[in-house]
């Protein structure tokens, strides 16, 4: 069909523009043209050559653009019409999906009962940019269509639902997982972009008190904007101690841990109420402790929760409906904007963190 | 109202028997005389000194009896009336019970909205034989009789109810925070009383493949009575590597941890599907470590549940029903009888695990 | 200890003010001197006979209120401290508290394994004027007050916590009773006071798209500024049609019945998707009929929950975050004020709903 | 391909063997062989003209066969390999599937954001012998196949596994969508073939007491196998006093509405207690009256949950992981056999209930 522009990660530290043919549409598939997408701070990782992935793959797992092709089996859309795909693009026929696990896609190989891969791989759902060619590019290709194509609903522009796919559905996730109840005092550690949006998530999730924690007070601002009633700076207080007065020594209902440290993981669980819940989004890189005097030696009714990012086209239907509903703006998120051509330079200030970047928009 | 037997704990290895005062029975109190009660894992733990209570405090948290004397409070009760009480005895009242958490009972002084205790005290519900005189003793004075006080159905003896204070509401605890679905591959490590209830209640709940592990083949065979179909000892197999082979390579979809170390915590979390819930009973004694292999670096959808005795007249009526129902037979956990004249050795033989003993019972 | 004026019930169409002894403190009660009190529709069902009570009982059943006296068991409370308590008072210590459904309170009598009542009484968790003297009174007896006394926090009005007790924990309870996941859309039929909460609750847990439905268009305003993105006027548009349209075809995602009549019902389920939840709010006086065209033979996955108002001071202390909070203002619903003595003209304009009343507050 | 033998609906009252292609694989589909299937009450209603299909379709919808040929798109199967599929065949993709109702599958025409079928078509998941050629045919094509094809383990026979795609997966969901908890009391509304499949799932998710109900003696002895811990003839006592006396005048927990009639419905709401959960499984075939005096007036915190049979491979996977544990034996219910091409004989036989059968074998 001819070439296309596309970030390839070519070595360590080195992710470039590249020249790719433009993708063949199998049965399943649909093709889409990019008009936007974003960078996250897991291709930082891949750039780094922290998270291992393919040398060439084009990188890059948010898709916000309008449908060029259609497979012979994908029904119900229309070439030309808008869309938006999940960061995690499950096949949901798969066992863990059909197990609730949509994101745990990828155990195709035990349909014979023997599997291949000796335990099915934690975030196989996880596809662009990780196992085949992403959505730093003019096309993608978006494997098992029908299950994840969302349209844009009409009046909502790229920069508007930008988020959904990975950002606003990892950080709402959250704060699901969270078991919050209305009236429920939730702390949230880290306030990037994930943290901002587990923000607003815990406040549309019912919580009446709600403690956004980061090290940054410009972030802490836009939280509060998002439904933060308090905010701490921990380098100005101390964590465990102020979240412990704030609550009057009864600690908080849920934490949500947005970093994956050891240090947030081990104050999130510090200033949970016996019975609370410590969900956990952040991806660590090493072993956790769990300190024991935090932990009731085991008796306190704690739970501890992990996700990764919920994708499918009814899960990018219910957050775009979130964002046309007026409850969530999550605009302000956005804060830069580069062409596709000049994606270097987009992952040098984000990579860096330069000049209050929070997330950018990428334009073929 | 004169005096009666107690074993008291007096120092660092020394339980012995005393005398004290009958209690005085205030509006909202039971007196129950004792016919039979226990020791558990945890009075061991008292008479080492590894767990801190007052001296002279009478231990023991399992109490079967006949009601002695019912406070003015105290409604819909005989005298004479054979009951049991969880040996965990909330309130029901307070800001955690009603909050769902009743085993977490103990927050009475946020009333005025300060809470002195820093944190209210995870385990405060446990308070026979930890904060107020136990059940080792010709009498125990029940607190919140109204909420605690549950009758023995007829034609249930001692001996087959005297586990559903602790050993089995515990047990299937585990069982029941594994989020167990039909169908399910369970893991339950450590076959002692605990662990053996939990593989009960793993069956109880609807699991096919219950995979019960330990070092010790008599207890794997007792294991296999109530209901594993599937057991691995430790010393003879790689319990890792068998569980996977066993599974396909899938993983289990709960683990039950019943013992609590670090390895069993760890070989839990290491067998778990993508999506799993491991199920934490065991009370630790040192900082836990998760390690970043087993925990898909926090992005398996993992769930950790930990989990203290539930007690209470309803959860009593309940565990008692499954008794009467004939679908669990505890009476092999009862492998010993001694009079409280001589717990001395009976204490003796359960904390050194001899004659293959698994629980004691103790007849005033 | 001196005598009171009160509220009482003398016979059908007959709420008079009457003078009555200050009530007696038992052990576990506490004397509160009421400052703010309102009317429900259930006391206008008293009033016209419609729902049985004793002759020459207190009605009223939300108190707001001081700390007169407390019985000799209460701890952590001070006498003179602002307190309201749930318009159900459950003991929390009887078998259905501990099975998760404290407003079914009242089986003391199975203590013996024997209830004499043939099936514990639903709704016996109410008591304020149902089987105890109310609230439209100078003082009021709470019992159980250790469960029930619930400290009004700084800087909250009378005004501001009135609707805690019954109003807002009801229509709270019906959207949480409704399964709301965050983007959904839900329906609310009625926006009397009881559905105008149910609306806030809505948006509290998460909707996108809340359908606000009534036939009186200044509620349906007030129904807008608690939540509802879309509101419906039942006398000017088919009310089936226009959401079938609304949601191109798919229904809703749960719908909150907010009247108690065959209607409001019958459409509830009527626009509800396969999968769907209808939480029903209404006291029905009469047998509903499910139409099978609505109920997919039974083969929908539908989901029918009906709900008592939860009452206990955790709830009272959560809702009174939430006011606390900021996210929901409940003041506009309190449109009149009268004094305790002319009681008798507030049920007048309250039962025939004229200008505009929503709530009344009464002060003795 | 050649040509096939199916049992077709050929108008009112007849259904006939006749020669059929033996279909195309499309990339999506996989070709079975069928070796045993079955008739269900669905397909006695079809034969009668109660249910409407198309003239001509092949009925049956319960397959156990042989993989014949593989579409190009499904992986991870081989032809020759014996496996079943679900009664409800979803695709998984759909809004509704990835929404958490598979078996309401059928939404494709929203994509554009508009549904052409006001309101998506409850039961629309259910495609075998109702919107395509079903099972009662030497060969059936089984659509989505990736997600459908379930294999079946070694060491189970035809008949071991026969239940599971419909009666099996529909009884116990059943006993899922009752909120059963260890200790529960349990009663189960007609023994027929899937009302005694709920009775044994009802003991596999831990109730203790377990009342079937029937009017039939054989059909109550066999339920006693399957579970019961009490059965009562509804010919011989009043089912409401009955039960009350049972429970101390308590209620039931859950009840189970296994037939599809208004007595049934009403009873099983009668005997609820406050709290309880009415789990339906009957096709109801007239409006449903809710009884205002077993409702509580709708204050009883009540909960009716309905359900169609849930599909899919992982759901087959999991039944058949409980046939092969051996804690189920649903063996007694297949009570005869016949040639696929003596099925007329086998649908009089089974219409009309004779020689006490409860489900047939079919063999092509």
């Amino acid at each position: 069909m001819g070439v296309m522009k596309a970030a390839a990660f070519i070595d360590k530290n080195r992710i470039e523009i590249v020249e790719k043919k433009i993708p063949d549409v199998g049965p399943n598939d649909a093709l889409i043209r990019i008009t936007t997408t974003t960078i996250c701070g897991t291709d930082v990782h891949i750039l780094k050559g922290e998270y291992p992935v393919a040398k060439g793959l084009t990188v890059g797992h948010e898709p916000v653009g309008i449908i060029e092709k259609l497979g012979s089996n994908v029904k119900g859309y229309e070439e030309g019409q808008r869309v938006i795909a999940g960061a995690i693009c499950p096949s949901f026929t798969s066992y863990p999906c059909q197990d609730g696990y949509p994101s745990q896609d990828g155990s195709y190989l035990m349909e014979n009962g023997v599997c291949s891969c000796h335990g099915y791989k934690a975030t196989a759902g996880w596809r662009f940019g990780n196992m085949i060619d992403g959505t730093q590019a003019e096309y993608v290709l978006v494997p098992d269509a029908q299950a994840n194509l969302a349209p844009i609903p009409d009046g909502l522009t790229d920069e508007e639902v930008l988020m959904c796919p990975d950002i606003m559905s990892t950080g709402f996730k959250g704060a699901e997982n969270a078991n919050i109840e209305i009236g429920d005092i939730v702390a949230i550690f880290a306030q990037g972009p994930i943290g901002l949006c587990a923000t607003a998530g815990a406040r549309l999730k019912g919580a009446s008190v709600i403690i956004a924690i980061d090290g940054n007070n410009e972030r802490l601002e836009i939280a509060k904007k998002l439904g933060a009633t308090v905010t701490l700076n921990f380098k100005e207080v101390d964590i465990i101690d102020e979240v412990m007065k704030l609550t009057n020594g009864r600690g908080v209902d849920a934490s949500i841990e947005a970093l994956g440290t050891q240090k947030t993981f081990e104050q999130a669980l510090a200033i949970l109420k016996p019975g609370g819940t410590l969900s956990s989004l952040g991806v660590y890189s090493q072993d956790l402790v769990i300190p024991l005097k935090y932990f009731a030696a085991g008796l306190g009714d704690h739970k501890i929760n992990t996700a990764l990012c919920p994708g499918g086209k009814e899960r990018m239907r219910r957050l775009m409906n979130v964002i046309r509903s007026g409850n969530v703006d999550l605009k302000p998120l956005v804060t830069h904007q580069f062409k596709l051509d000049d994606i270097v330079e987009a992952y040098d200030l984000f990579a860096n963190q330069r000049d209050g970047v929070l997330k950018v928009a990428i334009k073929p």
